[in-house]
């Protein structure tokens, strides 16, 4: 046959490689094959400055050679994974490829830079990875890792002061019919949630174990979702004030959860002091270069001037690359990060504002507070902005596709899932990778629960490999209590704070996990590594293994040692029958379990309970989930 | 068999994207798929906020679909690219496929974000490209595209101020002799070369045709060849003073040359004020954190803090990423743009300063002068510095591996430089791939001359390649007159201004091609198509396409319209028999050969003289290249 078997793939740059330590020494690079092409893959390295790149393999001084593992796979690729260390942290390096029979080739392939093969090492250049300085690696605070985040859309969450409540506020729901209040398309209700009622809510959020609340934006807006900023530097007064976010933010950070606010920076609403000055004075404004107006007189429909998605006139759209609007909006969030000591912002629409801001602000942000965490909302491949200069982190959209295909409408079967899950994985590197906001919804999409056409078990299963999977596990208000909604506006129902047996079921399972989180290092930190997959069965396990010790320990903070030591294993039955995980398959020899966690299997047929962890034994049953924390022999 | 025959990838970003009008609407895009996997690509696309992502293909308004053509292939991939046009320049998009029979699949495959794969559409989220701001994009200034540059390592140019000589400055050799003059390893000699030597000579370089000489450092520095820098605000008084420069760089502009700086900013020489001070006062120096000091006191030998290479003491590496540092570095480029009117700047060591460095840089240099070029030295894969907020270019050491294998040692066939010049020309995009900077050879490297074991013909044949083939054209001093001399410091031999009979047949080449740069727009941006590949006979050809009409045409300048449109072809005949282009199979019928160029030979056993064009006939000598300017019939 003509085509050749083996691709090899290989980039100098993150996420293929990425320094380890953040301080540019140790390197950890991945390289990829073409699924099934290669048995072994291997890298040859140097000091970069050592001996002749030319002349590589077995001939000089300071040279090291280390095996790969194979770290895993998608629809089309194996991953390579390997750690290098030299002392200088400059590496050159190639690596060499053992192809398999089935590629009809023989012998070993060498592969150098911009990915060249040849058959011999002296044929090729080696990549070369300069020394990094660790303000320029991608580098994330060390809080967010594995972190439970819980969305707040402030206007839907709680009414701690009617006293502020805007003109026309709806009542809320009554106990136990909230969860049932559509918000028809079209409409614009508020139901007066604001700062006041997070703040009542917030030992709620600490007994679920919630590390971090992420606002939706609280900036003076006249809409109930405030994407359409007035005043950047003004609480809306349906949401209290500067002192009562103050207020809220002390009281979250005393019971250990932090704050990330909404900066919608794309875009600003068109009551915006700068874009009425500009409607105002046309041409003579000193705030015309702030946006991207098409022609005068600024008119609003249809827009003359460039705005948010498609002429949606009250947002138009702010010219980021603008040295001013830069020096502008870096101030408000040093303004917010100053006066109410907030830990971190999801950037709205962060992918159609310039690198520029993102550059500027990292910087600036990260002056003012070094564990500050930035978040961008991307709905696509976020590498780009993930490689230490501009987020630390992204909404991963991505990771809810192929949950949502798996879990809620059951479209993908186990392999396809974690293919999926794998490419977007080797998609960022660690500590990225850990850091990524995994979340089921959000006030854009419509709820889990609608998707997963109202079976609860499938939420269950879906919240409990969130929690289990590398990232931050990102709740919605109201998820936890399985509430229902459709598309925005419906999935913005008012927060139902009574519910239901199943809501009730749920959002012990959430308590749970939030708890699990805490006890077990490996759930945040860990590595993950499959451990079954049975497409006929619809069964899935992967481990979580134990992050090693030294470098993570710090981080384990008041965790119990054993548990530091713990790996988990999560299996996830989606199918109709019992499972019973062959005997030695994958729990290891000798091990011990300490603790174990069963989720879903209310539609269950067998009468044995959702999940049962017995020695050997391993039965999970059917569209049930386990989570097992395991012990080394 | 197991492995899968077809391997597809596309990210969506730069090189893999770009827009082609540097103003953020027409999107170039270019995606891979396994060596004779694919017998087709197409890309489906719409504007990014019209309609359901979701439910892309044909179901929607706005949308449309477009061919790709098989734009290259190298070892591993085939290169599919199109140009995409939607009116706000937000992109959504899809890839489909067909397989070739031998991949043993049968019916189209898709392909969407993160490169996953599916059967239809459906089951992919579109690649996306939000509008991208010009100042964002990867752009070069024109007049970088395809130019002819010419380095000069000052020492050893031209003498034209014996004044200024440092004492022990050797005599210039006698005329002939120069070439001759062998610089031992170990030796440092100094032979007067100056800023008045290169105004001199800069008729002489006028007559070749450069557009641009680059000088190595010229500031102040107790070494030959001045990277260790000492005053970054002086001129070495040995080389003149910031007079004679301006004086220099004056003259130049007045013949049409422009004139590139070379910036030490990875490390200064240890006479430099901030490192002596370091030294001195130790940790109470104020510029303590502009080096890496590992100990105090500051000592030299060994070096107590890091270097450039491998304890390079005279080298102490700088602290780029610092704010200082960065500001006075710029200030530094700054004012040599303003008070010498330079017009570039090469940029030493660049892949291991702080990007951070880099983009402030560019920032501030761009803001003093829009076209500005900036060119990074780096041996390996450059493109994550050339994205558009680093480098425009970079010196392509890579390609020049490639054409030394080929053209002076001759280790690989037509099909092996042509596979290793695709990967490159790959790994960046236009206008980006007319600006790297194509070089035979460097004070870093033997002459080619050496490494073609003394055959000039193989010196002829890479040098037409070279100015053939897209990217900017760098003749590093006397090389055009087929200068001698092995590794540095050998390389670095006085110029000979008497050259033999070999060496002024070069130049004439040097000179006609210098020409024919500048008469046919298609070789600074054309585009690139191979013609002929024969491994037997070794010999290939290409194309140079005429650049599309209208955008292009405003930089053709005074070219008389005929020769604008005009395509080039190369065909080169590295074999030891005269080669005959089968008739028919290479030129289009009607076409007119307006030009002819013919290299080497020099050693060919054929009677016919280098290489003919007649008619149909295309018969091509031994060691030979030809080069024709065709138009159309």
């Amino acid at each position: 046959m003509s085509v050749d078997d083996l691709v090899f793939d290989h980039r100098a740059e993150w996420p293929m490689v990425a320094f380890v330590d953040g301080g540019g020494k140790r390197l950890r690079v991945v390289a990829r094959t073409s699924r099934g092409g290669a048995r072994e893959v291997g890298v040859w390295f140097a000091e970069r400055y050592r001996g002749e790149p030319h002349v590589p393999a077995g001939e000089q001084a300071g040279e090291a050679q280390v095996l790969c593992r194979l770290a895993g796979q998608d629809r089309q690729w194996d991953y390579w994974e390997a750690e290098l260390s030299v002392p200088t942290g400059r590496y050159k390096y190639l690596f060499w490829i053992v192809p398999t029979r089935q590629t009809g080739r023989t012998g070993l392939v060498w592969a150098g830079d911009h990915s060249d093969l040849g058959a011999c090492p002296g044929e090729l250049w080696p990549f070369e990875v300069p020394h990094r300085l660790a303000v320029e690696a991608p580098s994330v605070p060390e809080w967010a890792r594995g972190a439970f985040f819980y969305q707040i859309f402030v206007d839907r969450f709680h009414n701690g002061d009617p006293g502020n409540d805007p003109p026309g506020t709806l009542p809320w729901p009554a106990p136990g019919e909230a969860h049932r209040a559509a918000v028809p398309r079209g409409s614009h209700p508020f139901y007066g949630g604001d700062l006041a009622g997070v703040a009542e809510k917030l030992p709620y959020l600490a007994s679920l174990g919630v590390d971090a609340v992420y606002l939706t934006p609280i900036f003076r807006s006249p809409s109930n979702h405030k994407y359409d900023t007035e005043d950047y530097l003004a609480v809306d007064p349906a949401f209290g004030d500067a002192a009562t976010l103050q207020e809220m933010v002390d009281r979250a950070h005393r019971l250990g959860i932090r704050v990330v606010l909404d900066l919608v920076f794309n875009h600003s609403g068109d009551r915006f002091f700068a874009f009425r000055d500009v409607a105002e004075k046309g041409e003579a404004s000193a705030y015309r270069e702030w946006f991207f107006v098409r022609r005068y007189p600024v008119t609003a429909s249809p827009p003359s001037y460039e705005t948010f998605a498609t002429d949606v006139a009250s947002m138009p759209k702010l010219n980021t690359a603008h040295p001013e609007v830069r020096r502008y909006l870096i101030d408000v969030a040093l303004h917010w990060m100053r006066h109410a000591g907030v830990d971190g912002f999801r950037l709205d629409v962060a992918n159609e504002v310039s690198p520029l801001l993102w550059r500027d602000l990292r910087a600036a942000a990260r002056a003012e507070r070094p564990d500050v965490l930035l978040i961008g909302e991307i709905f696509h491949q976020a590498t780009p902005w993930l490689r230490g200069d501009q987020w630390d982190s992204a909404m991963n959209y991505p990771w809810r596709r192929a949950v949502v295909d798996f879990f809620a409408t059951g479209r993908t079967a186990p392999s396809r899932l974690w293919e999926r899950l794998e490419t977007l994985r080797f998609g960022t590197a660690p500590p990225v990778t850990e850091a990524m906001v995994n979340l089921l919804g959000s006030h854009d999409t419509p709820r889990f629960r609608r998707l997963a056409g109202g079976e609860t078990w499938r939420l269950e299963l879906a919240t409990l490999f969130q929690f289990a999977y590398p990232g931050v596990a990102q709740v919605y208000y109201g998820d936890e209590v399985a509430m229902d909604g459709g598309d925005d506006p419906d999935c913005r129902r008012p927060m139902e704070w009574s519910p239901g047996p199943e809501g009730l079921r749920v959002l012990e399972l959430v308590r749970a996990l939030g708890q699990w989180r805490r006890t077990y290092p490996c759930l945040k930190t860990g590595g993950v590594r499959l451990a079954l997959l049975d497409d006929a069965a619809q069964v899935l396990a992967f481990w979580r293994d134990a992050p090693a010790p030294g470098a993570e320990r710090r981080q384990v903070g008041a965790a119990h040692p054993e548990s530091a030591r713990a790996s988990c294993l999560v299996v996830i039955n989606r199918g109709r029958f019992s499972y019973e995980v062959p005997a030695g398959s994958v729990l290891p020899p000798g091990h011990r379990v300490a603790a174990s966690l069963a989720a879903g299997g209310a539609a269950a047929p067998s009468a044995s309970g959702p999940a049962a962890a017995g020695g050997e034994r391993l039965l999970v049953g059917p569209r049930s989930g386990l989570l097992l924390a395991i012990l080394p022999g």
